[in-house]
């Protein structure tokens, strides 16, 4: 069972940039380039940046909508409810559902910024990341510091100004960094490539975990004439394919210390996967220049932690997977979530979970992988 | 626990076909472009078609062998077990393997006929099909009619003639059918088009499942420079994606007979994946298209199969998967085999498996699945 006194804490949701994110932020020479909002024909609110209309504001924004009504993403601000993009209302809604903290991801720059690595001008996409890092910093979670763990992007196209962004972002009490689930499949070298040591030495020594959401790394390849529903549900294959290239990588032996949180992939298939990459290392370590030496189940228990929304079949197996590596998530306001109802349904989901267990997976374990201490208050309940 | 009775049904094996499989059976225009075997420099064996040089003649015959010596594949026909290409070596090794029954799949044709969809003259393409046809129905499976299910390729590039080969095999005793898991990913239509329904609907007629061995849409999408070890462990995912789509498409509302296996793709992630196409499909089978009145687990239990080799995760949950869909494999000759030592490997995955449920996943499931009664004889046992 849920205990009552648990402090709810979920790793993955999202925050829908209000028009003023970058326009409050953006040095002059940047604010017309940069992102604003424009009016269209037809009362239609669209985010314009480097000269390009983009025209989903709120891209899956149907919290508290009738599932009949899903597939039209609102088109205006105050067609989504207003705890998408305000933050006393975004608080008002974790009350509502039970939430005591959030961590959200960018809506706009996509999960890992990479509206901004496909920009043309690098410099306006550097100042773009530091402008949101800013507003999560200052604005969003500072509004209510006990109730968000502040999640930060960096501009990985460059790898010294993504070390320097890790440093700034942590002296300001940044506790996590959102970051691509596959960089190969964006065009830039993968985790098996050292290209990426001194960003993972700077997230190691800053005690960053990074935060790698599905759909970060591009969507499952699905027939072209799938329907949408086959795309929703391979999303957190995505993470499955990120687990296996980790463990089969240098990451963890490079970086003993370096921990990653898994964004909306589920966890029911961990216990499959971790054994499957065991079984595969111990027959093709000696040829493939694999570490021969830890098994990989042993560097998933002590790097990777899952969370998953209402994953029964993840919590049947929760200690085949590890009970210290598995978090809750919300998933606000996308169509994965069950506000107002999250508390409720996760307390359905463990109710045949013991306590202790239920509060590392509910509250616990998001503490510690993200180094955010309860600080006293009030549990929340709807 | 494995009751000493059962004889063992290993429902995805392969034969690496011996040197006349082609030779023995084509016509005569056709055998100088059709399949055969070329000695070359340095005492290497190869395949020869349509005047390309295929170099590897057992890809991945590795059984028998210690791992540290995995890594290159056989060039001749003595450096691997007789057992591979020697119908009456076979029969040995599965004796002392402890396996009664095996279903195999090609070798040089791919899994599901590839080589041959690639080839130029499609009408040697389709020779080249009913003489393997030919082959593992009048050669090798009746060598031991009760020791081996004959599944056979369709020339799938042609469905007219993919129909009169599912018939003209089935009124010879063939009880599956190879299939690509993935066509959209040959360039053929997905499963979502109308295209294959005459060939579904042949195979629902002969009551002939289809089977799809992960890696016949294709390998995993991995990092250019990640090591092979990594795709070996995510080749599993292909029968994921591979499930999502079928439940999401109208094939099984289409042809409520039609069953289908998925070889090599292990079990332990089914009960998380069919959780998460039910999760998508109660939110988003509004818009989509998709069938909104039956829920897609229930489509699962009746339709889809899934086989392992030594998944202690898949038997952990193998009452969430439905313990009736649940089929052991052996996959002789490859790397992920457990030769010689098969039988014992999987008495003690179900160490902790009621008798009754073991004997389900041993031998009645793939009996009932594939239509291949019990004959009496004696359970092998090594």
């Amino acid at each position: 069972m849920l205990p009552e006194d648990v402090q709810l804490i979920s790793v993955d949701d999202h925050v829908i940039e209000h028009p003023r994110v970058w326009t409050d932020r953006l040095a002059a020479r940047h604010q017309e380039a940069g992102p604003h909002i424009v009016e269209r024909d037809g009362g239609v609110q669209a985010w314009t940046f480097e000269g390009k209309v983009i025209p989903t504001i709120g891209l899956n924004a149907v919290a508290g909508k009738d599932p009949k009504e899903f597939g039209l993403d609102p088109v205006r601000f105050d067609e989504m409810l207003p705890g998408c993009y305000d933050i006393a209302a975004r608080v008002a809604d974790m009350d509502l559902d039970g939430v005591h903290a959030q961590m959200c991801f960018p809506s706009f720059p996509g999960f890992a910024g990479s509206t901004f690595f496909a920009a043309a001008d690098k410099d306006l996409a550097t100042a773009c990341v530091t402008a949101w890092n800013d507003f999560i910093l200052d604005e969003w979670s500072a509004y209510a510091p006990d109730r968000f763990i502040p999640m930060v992007m960096v501009p990985f196209w460059d790898v010294e100004a993504t070390v320097a962004e890790v440093e700034r972002t942590a002296a300001k009490g940044a506790k996590a960094i959102t970051f691509s689930e596959a960089p190969h499949r964006l065009g830039l070298p993968s985790y098996h490539s050292e290209h990426w040591d001194p960003f993972l030495a700077a997230a190691q020594d800053a005690d960053m975990p990074l935060c790698l959401h599905f759909g970060s790394g591009g969507a499952p390849d699905v027939a072209p004439d799938a329907n949408f529903a086959v795309a929703i549900a391979l999303f957190g294959m995505n993470s499955q394919f990120t687990t296996v290239d980790l463990l089969l990588s240098r990451v963890f032996h490079r970086f003993p210390r370096l921990r990653v949180a898994l964004s909306e992939g589920g966890i029911g298939w961990m216990p499959y996967v971790v054994e499957r990459v065991d079984y595969t290392w111990e027959r093709h370590r000696w040829y493939t220049g694999v570490n021969a030496d830890v098994r990989p189940s042993d560097l998933f228990r002590d790097h990777i932690f899952g969370c998953f929304i209402a994953d029964n079949a993840g919590i049947e197996v929760r200690n085949l997977i590890g009970i210290d590596n598995v978090m809750f998530e919300g998933d606000y306001p996308h169509s994965d979530s069950n506000f107002p109802a999250s508390r409720k349904k996760l307390a359905d989901v463990l109710r045949d979970v013991p306590d202790g267990e239920a509060r590392k997976i509910a509250e616990d374990n998001a503490r510690r992988v993200f180094n955010f201490p309860r600080t006293g208050g009030s549990p929340i309940r709807p």
